[in-house]
């Protein structure tokens, strides 16, 4: 039985981690969980799953919590959530909370020897270079959440490094994929949140339509794998069948299929080097689907993923930069003051405006964060 | 280096062999070939690769060889094919006969401990119980050369038997993929000749427009992979550029992909468990191809799929009658003495008269091919 630890309980990757973990009582156990404010979700959490350990964002619900659970573990805060990352009796580590808020945490976990199931793109995006680092260090294993990087560590089964010619990421395309820079300038938040394939978190199914989720992705994916950017394509492919591809240097492609449901990669991640049943899965009828699309991707048409390539290959605190200005644009988007080409704009800015640091250290990295939000509110 | 012998040099797995060697001369070494009665051929591939020993069909050629070069070792017939099959200095046997032929000298070959790559259907659908229990008991390794099986068998690295939920092989639909029964009453030879997406021999082209090639493969993959017939699948895939997939109990499906081209394959089984790179090699281009088309497989349409499932299931003698059935058939009707339609109708019959024996040995299954080509000859 594997004992996990799951941090961002309450979210998209958090409540279908515990959708995996609920269908397989007899191979994992929920030990400790982190959750931001959503203390009723929690709640219904404590009273299914019976963990040993909660952390909340606010010191006040973590007393609330603590009158209502006499007999279960409460802390909070930034400190809570390396509580929950460290959870001595957890095997593995999934990192499911959204931001940079869990590159902290990871990095602890890793020098704890933790197994890590990551779905935090940030960790790996902003401190790619520590985060692997500290994995090689400690031994410890790396394992990717995100359906994409699913697939490609599934593709790399049984593969050698050094035969890889290039990864090649699928994107939806998002919800705006069949409109013009024109027909998006002035689109609302609503139109934004509804993606064509996947049913994510507000702040990713906005990256998914700038493309800024694949730029984060294609940063993961040199981290994750090893590859140089120059390897690494990305293929428009709308109905997020192939969910993402390796190509090796005899010409010969493995990729990875299945109907676009996250609990597929995050089982695989919990059960990894093993597979185990999905009963409830939705299986692929590929004659049903009937045709699957290929696109060139337009990178004039999607300029953060080409933002996104030139601070990878940067690298330093650039990559910290994309992702905070990401985030704070994403964010005044969401709250409506800003358009939505606006988000560009202002990741563009911010980029020109930062002097990068080469081997950041994590104080670094978290300093350029704060540094960067506060410029892209200046902007607003 | 890898010794490699190759049965079957001159035909089109063995020309595509041939180039593989080709390109990788520090990597392989042709040792040994057999080469039925194109002797000019023979002539060139002796003067481009220098093998150490050659067999070819008739005892007349063999002579004429000799003369002509005296430095090398020249053989002739069942034994000369045998004798290739086992020669000494090789690691990997190259199975890439047509027909029967192939069985006899494979089974010896594993008897003498070979690793071999196998483009020889016959020899694991008429004998597929013989031949993976004496791999087993040698602990040879069999290694599929044909695209499909070496998708399945790419898909599978890394995996674990116990976890496959279904094999998928894909198929094109063969010359007449569009064209109803009744449009195909009257087809001629060159219009069955001409494949949409495969440069093949005649008979396997013949076999892909009756669907038998994909029948032939449905057993192949059952003995390969030691798959149940009821997890073994056949999708349309007119592009041929999913070779095939694998469906493992958790939803997720891995598949390989390429332009077809059999090189690819051929390598795969030659430098597995590496991979080389083939500088040569025409890479996919999926936004170039922009649609991939899945359609499901009508078993009423392509008679000679469903004969295939019924013979695999059955077992004994039957595949062995479904087989030479077709081989006869297929013969008659390159020869222009049958219409393309009464290759099902004779196969059909001679699966009827035959009284399945379970179990076969060599010399029954033999026995049983010769007894079922008399049978087909006496109806044309």
């Amino acid at each position: 039985m594997k004992i996990i630890s799951l941090m961002g309980a309450t979210g998209s990757i958090g409540t279908q981690t515990l959708d995996v973990i609920r269908e397989h009582p007899t191979e994992f156990k929920l030990a400790a969980i982190s959750v931001g404010k959503n203390i009723d979700m929690a709640r219904k959490i404590i009273g299914e799953f019976q963990p040993e350990l909660i952390s909340v964002q606010d010191y006040h619900d973590c007393n609330t919590l603590k009158a209502e659970f006499p007999h279960i573990k409460f802390t909070y805060g930034n400190e809570g959530l390396i509580e929950i990352a460290v959870y001595e009796k957890a095997d593995i580590l999934v990192n499911a909370v959204l931001g940079s808020v869990g590159l902290h945490p990871t990095l602890q976990a890793i020098e704890c020897g933790k197994t890590i199931a990551i779905a935090n793109k940030e960790t790996l995006v902003t401190a790619g270079h520590l985060v692997m680092d500290a994995a090689k260090r400690n031994n410890v294993s790396l394992l990717p959440v995100d359906s994409e990087h699913s697939a490609i560590f599934q593709a790399l089964q049984g593969e050698k490094e050094k035969n890889i010619e290039r990864l090649i990421l699928t994107a939806s395309g998002g919800s705006f994929r069949d409109r013009s820079r024109k027909e998006i300038e002035n689109v609302t938040v609503q139109e934004a949140l509804n993606h064509p394939n996947w049913s994510m978190g507000a702040k990713i199914t906005i990256d998914s339509a700038t493309m800024m989720n694949k730029g984060l992705e294609v940063i993961e994916a040199h981290w994750l794998f090893q590859i140089p950017y120059e390897k690494i394509d990305v293929l428009l492919h709308k109905e997020s069948i192939i969910h993402s591809m390796v190509e090796f240097h005899d010409s010969s492609i493995i990729a990875q299929l299945g109907t676009p449901d996250m609990r597929v990669p995050i089982q695989y991640a919990l059960t990894y080097p093993d597979r185990l049943p999905r009963l409830s899965a939705n299986r692929l009828d590929l004659a049903q689907i009937g045709k699957l699309h290929f696109q060139e991707m337009d990178i004039e048409r999607f300029r953060c993923l080409h933002f996104a390539y030139i601070a990878g290959n940067e690298g330093g605190t650039l990559p910290t930069v994309l992702n905070a200005a990401n985030e704070a644009a994403v964010a005044a988007f969401l709250e409506g003051k800003i358009r939505f080409l606006q988000i560009e704009d202002l990741i563009e800015k911010a980029l020109s405006n930062h002097q990068t640091i080469a081997h950041p250290s994590l104080a670094v990295i978290q300093e350029v964060d704060k540094e960067t939000r506060k410029f892209v509110h200046s902007l607003l």
